[in-house]
């Protein structure tokens, strides 16, 4: 840590060092704040400081091996070796591979003003409704589209994958039979990757999964007309192009419906646009991915999955939802609703552990739709199928190959020819053509045309199966007994924005009301909210990485290769473990996957009876959640009154569950924000009763390069690279969460159906032992992963830990200037890289933490955590990329409002601000009690002078949160409803 | 224009036609809406409407020739076209050619965030202040760099190019002594280009420009000491390299001083971070170029230029200055100062035609400073300094080559050993190392470092010229005798914005505070700010476009040589010419340029006696001051009452000056928004008595495709590519401004001292009758030709007359609703594609028409173009992109302004609304004299229900002008100076 001062010593005479090193630029304080900051908080130098605030038997200091410059890549060498790995991506292939992946075109003014705009990538999950209006209407159109599409009320707001949200759909099923009916049934033409997620899913709750031919349909109505099935799963169109008729599929609900159990559909909402709606026929919930709405191929991901269910399944469905409601002055609002369903209240008893999930790409999706509007979608989804329908006929009468599947909408799956091979049809493609297909077996073929076949592509088709390249005069229309007629998307946001001058308009209309990293800080405790820097964001949509299908042949994507098995190498180091997998694609996620694995290794060592995961009572609630969801049971322990693990407690629970010990979850530093010395006592006492110690990384960014998970002994970790490794919060995902694990784990890694795995940590381990899938794709998010790689390169072995010790002051500045005006929890001399405002003393005499977290609104900014890890209180991140104006400008508004509460606290009138707020400039130039209030308009919208420089502004006043919840409107409000509201 | 529907008609079933065509995005109004439309306006169909709206002897239809399918490309396709072009400039070759333009590194956050946002590269000149603060922040930034730079303290807000601006400083020089000097000398070691350009603008004054070569002191002193000098230009650093010592300087401003001439110098405003400031050296003027501020090569352009002068002459200071005042409230406000010096009051008068400038390059320049700050700017001063010094030293020990200049920054002039060539030392270079350098001659080579310059780079030169790569272990500091000791930039906005967090955050401050097109229509009569897509933008930033020297070898460009040469036809086709230069970058320029191309024809053809040119009453100002600059003399003739040009006046001008009639120069459509039926009898007229026709192309968005100024008669025309041809307003800049001629005038077309232009039209016309340069760059605004060629080409043949169409179908929409509420001028049936509303009435009884124009921000809006051509009017024109939604928002604003007019004319309170207006936050929220204006804050601040959803806010009150006037200050205030005010 003598190292720290390196960091910003780029000399001009110093030839070595570029003078555009990135970390100067990703951290906030200058060297002259450092020193200021440093007194305030009581040390002499950086040095002092983090040995002081990190125990020594947790600092370690050890060096990183990131296969970068020491003083890490700078941003212009950066840009230039991304552009050199992306030359290794083969992406001017042609990809008719399907199979859940589409190509698609992302229209410019959406990737210019959405996915490349830092307005919308790193605002973060809408909790603060009044400052996120815009990104919760684009998430109500998206919830919209979906609903109109399946036929079913009621939308989620994103999931993380197909795969995923197929499994939710199982363990909604099961679980709507209070787990009472153990077999789930689904279609055997489901995609492969589903398949393979949803067997995951099942095996640990000891789901019994079997597979019917729907093509049999006597058969498969037999094996659903079973008392113990909780339901099915049918893929529609089914993945071999083939579409189920609409009869068939309403026979299935009605047999299914008989015993009460639940019809679920896998489908494509392109389709979905032509084809009838499978919630109109029975279907209990619809399934699928967004992913062809505009969101790139990205090697697999990220791409938003839908999830949208019968009116009664309501409250059970998994993840976020947005609702309608209205604000205090009775206008229409939208914020988050049915929040008590989440794992964050239900902890081990949720029965799901979504929660960052895919809001960007969702979003994306959303104005996709809007841009085109219901008959430009129809208009693409006619094209297709009329150019398959030209292909599959061409194919049947003018070659020696058969069209297997006499349904269709835009796959074709081909019996080859016995002359030849599916091999050597996919090389003659490839090499002639320039085109993928895919091939399942050696005697098929199969390919999915998409919104980006072109004339000449269709042309390049006939003449690689027939040899001619004849086209008929006549386009084949969607055949009418397939074809929906009622009309979709008839709200008007479908209609207004078809012109690009318009659509601009729109996503900077949406985009003005929300609060993101543009505006201020985001003080979200255990969130990171850091800097997303440019030049990690650019390759993003480079389609060097975006055009990429998850399954193109490894020898076509050697820039990912190396790009993730370099990432995995590094994050080895980082971490202190062996091996990695990419695969997990949210925190939730990565702790299944990593209790997944150990779950894996019990087996294998014949310990299966250890089932118990001990969790403390400071747990984020995706913990007991993702325990739960790996049959594991949950044991709490308790936290000591100063925060720090209550270790007798601890061994207390240790001794009564000896046998049955599985594992231990915990995350360090703590959710308190304090660095405790007992951990490796408590890592030693686990290991001792022989369970493993699985850590979550949420807190990471306060131990890379100081300490790590394998110094300190555990066995695994998950990393959130959408915290401490840069990827943006995207306003609710997407996210990145790879398994770091010690050798002893190794084997158990995820595998993929369809794809050979071609990274996995140091010592490339693969094996036979290894756990289904985790994620549809094999390497979850792969598209974001260049976002942590190039964080991770440019900051080199010297930026990363300084980052972590600068991260640690300026949360220890902040606690440092407002210990005198709230009391801090736990963290007594000094935090780690978070801390908690206690407001527990202020709640007898009526005031909340939620008028806090409003009120801090008026002064623009948005509220620390509320009421995690401990209700009535605030959580404080200010992470390294803030600098010290920000954090003063923030420690001013609290202090600000410390005197409001006290105003409060005796009764003076103007304490009714904090109840107020946040105030809306409606309601600051049209309400008429101004007289009435006690304060005035000058203190409820400037408390601060510099505010009137500038100034975030909430777009409606505070939301009326239960009168959303007893009037649940998942879609676009009409007119009337709004009229009616 | 029976092919107008043609446009929206992609259907699923063509297979031919891409469903990503463009003219459907580009275009505002659905099919549905032109139903609505034509029915406002009193038609059946399109075809009668433009048939009857254009006169018959002008409405011509001839299909346009556009080297591009009928359709136009699809995005899509406009996309991988331009790759291909881009894959054909060699971009990865490193530039050491220096020559006034170097490589340089556009930060990141810059780029995305300022470069590439819609936001920042939409807006208007900032006519508008209180809608245009950020923009305006951002102006004051760079004149305040530009004024801590050259020592002086008063800067403008950029001019075109850094030629431009040497020739302004000889005007400035020539006018300050009212022309009664006629001697200008200047520096023979100036760039070449910048030479040339002085030399164009000298020789129709009649300005001796004479060459001193400051090496010899004595004889230059000599040359000085002249009372016919009005003014010398010096060049330091010289284009060689080597610096005049600082005493040398101030010995010629002194001889100059003696007979109250004016010095000039040209600089590099990098070098002066670390050179002493030539303002403090006894410089009168101070300009040059800061494209190497973080502005992209582009080929030569678009780079703003800048030009600084001492206190007393602020008010000679060509272009705009952005100064500081006070809004109604008192706040520190800015806007444009100064206009009254501006062409559009003076006309004639004017000694500058500069209009457009290069307002977003500025913005890029001033906000690379801001985020670097002096000592990041320093150190990459520094840097290139110790490179050059080790190369310099290293080729002078171990090469058998010599340095000739003996003092440098960045730029070293190298005598080639005889052995050898310098082209075989270029070859060399290019071949063995990917490096270009620079031969002024076979003698010489010459070559300059910048800020892209890698240890590696210097390496390889180091190898180059001497065989060895020795490095010294000292790198030399920059000379005590040259150097600066002055504080630069110490404003504080300069040291706060460091990190890449806060640098974001202040952009998207400064952005918050603009209107753009993203926010709502820009109504502004005869500046057609029509979409500026997406598609079109992106190749702007693609390195294969942006990092190419204007004075790379010709076969290293052939990307741009390909479009611009289909550019180059595209535009013969639509303006029926045949021939064509890009070289001017502005209207005003273009106007330049063809007038020069007029004299230098007249010249030729033994009739340089003919000088006058007749401009109409209602010609843009530009149009009178271009022809002064040309020595024509500006004879004015009217317009009728109805609007049309006054043939009777026209013919007794023309026979009045038969003799010595040079030209005419019209607009058309005409700037009162008539398609008039004189037009082609008055280029009839001029034509008989021996006169060229100028059209000035302002207007041509209502002729592409319908007639064409070829079609018409007339001679010459210049284009506004930022107009008609989508390139963005920039905030007022760039521009692009290609003249397009018959073939007679084409061997006039303006040439480049150092690159042999490699297109010119349909024949390629190649000349040594070419005028001299008109912009330093060879094709002058290269990067943004992009734009223009990919808008055209995605139009399409039938999509570009559709958009005129529309345009004008648009304009007669607004013009039939608003005809009930307010005088219309002159188009008493239908307009063109703007049209005029006469506010005359109401001055009488105190309403001004400024006080429509800020109530229109009221209603969210930006202005229509006010008191142009006619005072006391408003002129609008909508463009084809806007559609019905917002063109009804636009009228029910006026509309209801209307009623607001008529409750002050009645004298009741509310009419103070206007006299108020605009109404910003803070007047809203905190005046205290809402009791007393007899309106409400809802009806200041929501005259209409639906602004309560999302209205653009007004940062400031209404401006105080003449108080700004009078206390000019033109740089950042500090806080004392804010709060003096
Ligand atoms: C401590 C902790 N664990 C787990 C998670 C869940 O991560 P994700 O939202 O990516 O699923 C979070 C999210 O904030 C967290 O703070
Ligand atoms: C009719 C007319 N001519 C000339 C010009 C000058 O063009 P520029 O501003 O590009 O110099 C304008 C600018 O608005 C114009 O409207
Ligand atoms: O996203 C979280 O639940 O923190």
């Amino acid at each position: 840590s003598s190292n720290y001062a390196k960091v910003y010593e780029a000399k001009p005479s110093d030839l070595e060092r570029p003078l555009d090193e990135f970390p100067r630029r990703h951290l906030g304080p200058s060297p002259k704040d450092l020193e200021k900051m440093l007194k305030t908080v009581g040390f002499e130098d950086l040095n002092s400081f983090v040995e002081s605030v990190v125990p020594q038997n947790v600092l370690k200091k050890r060096a990183l091996e990131l296969e970068a410059p020491e003083r890490g890549y700078s941003e212009m060498e950066m840009i230039e070796h991304l552009k050199e790995l992306a030359n290794k991506n083969r992406y001017e292939v042609k990809n008719f591979i399907g199979k859940g992946y589409y190509g698609t075109i992302l229209p410019p003014v959406i990737m210019r003003n959405v996915l490349e705009s830092p307005e919308w990538y790193t605002s973060y999950t809408p909790y603060q409704p009044e400052i996120s209006q815009g990104r919760l209407e684009s998430l109500l159109n998206f919830q919209t589209v979906i609903s109109d599409l399946t036929g079913l009320p009621v939308s989620n707001a994103s999931l993380l994958d197909e795969g995923t949200a197929a499994a939710e759909a199982m363990l909604l099923s099961y679980n709507f039979h209070r787990a009472k009916r153990p077999k789930f049934v689904i279609d055997s033409k489901s995609h492969p990757q589903t398949k393979s997620v949803v067997y995951t899913r099942a095996l640990p709750l000891g789901i019994e999964v079997s597979e019917i031919d729907t093509r049999n349909v006597e058969n498969s109505l037999k094996v659903l007309d079973d008392k113990a099935v909780c339901g099915c799963l049918l893929q529609y169109p089914a993945t071999d192009g083939s579409i189920v008729a609409p009869e068939t599929l309403t026979q299935f609900a009605e047999v299914l419906h008989q015993h009460k159990s639940l019809l679920s559909v896998a489908s494509d909402p392109l389709a979905l646009t032509l084809l009838k709606a499978p919630g109109h026929l029975g279907a209990d919930i619809v399934l699928g991915s967004s992913q062809r709405f505009g969101v790139p191929l990205g090697y697999g991901g990220p791409h938003a999955a839908f999830f949208a269910v019968q009116e009664h399944l309501n409250r059970r469905i998994p993840g976020r939802i947005v609702g309608v409601s209205k604000d205090r002055l009775g206008n229409v609002a939208l914020r988050l609703a049915l929040q008590t369903r989440e794992q964050h209240i239900k902890r081990d008893k949720a029965t799901s552990n979504i929660c960052t999930a895919q809001a960007l790409l969702a979003n994306v999706a959303a104005n996709y739709c809007v841009y085109h509007g219901p008959e430009g979608l129809k208009n693409i989804a006619k094209r297709i199928y009329g150019m398959t329908s030209i292909l599959a006929n061409q194919i049947n009468t003018s070659s020696p190959h058969d069209v297997v599947n006499d349904t269709w909408f835009d796959t074709l799956t081909i019996e080859i020819n016995e002359s030849t091979t599916a091999s050597a049809v996919l090389e003659k493609a490839l090499n002639e053509y320039n085109i993928n297909l895919f091939a399942p077996n050696e005697k098929t073929v199969s390919l999915s045309l998409d919104e980006t076949t072109t004339l000449k592509d269709l042309q390049n088709l006939i003449q690689l199966f027939t040899c001619s390249a004849d086209l008929p005069s006549e386009v084949p229309q969607f055949p009418a007994t397939l074809a929906r007629t009622d009309d979709i998307l008839t709200h008007e946001v479908f209609h207004l924005y078809h012109s690009e001058t318009a659509m601009l308009r729109y996503l900077h209309r949406l985009q003005s009301r929300d609060l993101s990293l543009a505006n201020s800080m985001i003080p979200l405790g255990s969130c990171t909210m850091k800097l997303n820097s440019t030049v990690e964001m650019l390759p993003i949509t480079w389609p060097e990485f975006a055009n990429i299908h998850p399954f193109q042949p490894t020898d076509q994507v050697q820039g990912y290769a190396q790009l993730m098995s370099s990432l995995e190498n590094a994050l080895c180091s980082i971490t202190g473990f062996d091996a990695v997998s990419l695969q997990p694609n949210s925190g939730a996620s990565g702790e299944y996957c990593g209790l997944r694995i150990i779950r894996a290794f019990l087996e294998d060592t014949g310990e299966l009876h250890r089932r118990v995961c001990l969790i403390p009572t400071s747990a984020h609630g995706t913990n007991p959640a993702s325990a739960a969801m790996c049959g594991l049971k949950v044991v709490s322990f308790n936290c000591l009154p100063d925060g720090s693990l209550d270790l007798e407690d601890l061994k207390k629970k240790i001794d009564k569950h000896a046998h049955e010990l599985a594992a231990i979850m915990i995350t360090y530093p703590s959710t308190y924000g304090l660095y405790e010395e007992g951990l490796t006592r408590a890592i030693e006492m686990v290991h001792e009763a022989g369970g493993q110690v699985y850590m979550d990384g949420a807190n990471m960014n306060a131990q890379v390069g100081l300490t790590s998970p394998g110094d300190l002994g555990a066995d695994v970790c998950h990393l959130n690279l959408h915290k401490t490794f840069a990827i943006p919060h995207g306003g609710g995902g997407p996210a990145g969460a790879p398994i770091c694990l010690k050798s002893h784990l190794a084997p158990y890694l995820p595998r993929h159906p369809v794809v050979d795995m071609i990274t996995y940590g140091k010592d490339d381990i693969k094996s036979s032992k290894a756990i289904d899938s985790v994620s549809s794709g094999p390497y979850g998010n792969a598209l974001v992963l260049p976002i942590s790689y190039a964080y991770i390169k440019m900051m080199g072995q010297q930026g990363l830990p300084y980052a972590s010790a600068i991260a640690m002051l300026n949360a220890n500045y902040m606690r440092a200037r407002l210990q005198n005006h709230y009391e801090i929890l736990f963290a007594k001399n000094h935090c780690a890289h978070e801390f908690i405002i206690d407001l527990r003393e202020f709640k007898a005499q009526g005031v909340e933490a939620i008028d806090i977290a409003k009120r801090l609104q008026d002064y623009g900014f948005h509220a620390p955590t509320l009421a995690f890890p401990v209700p009535h209180t605030l959580m404080i991140e200010p992470t390294e990329s803030e600098n010290l104006e920000e954090l003063d400008r923030f420690v001013d508004a609290m202090i600000s409002i410390r005197s409001e509460i006290d105003s409060y606290l005796q009764g003076k009138p103007e304490g009714q601000m904090l109840k107020y707020a946040p105030h809306s400039l409606e309601d600051l130039i049209l309400a008429n009690d101004w007289d009435t209030r006690g304060y005035t308009r000058q203190q409820a919208a400037y408390p601060l002078p510099q505010l009137k420089g500038s100034k975030f502004w909430p777009v409606v006043a505070r939301l009326d949160d239960t009168y959303g919840d007893m009037h649940l409107m998942c879609t676009c409000p009409s007119v009337e409803e709004i009229a009616e509201n």
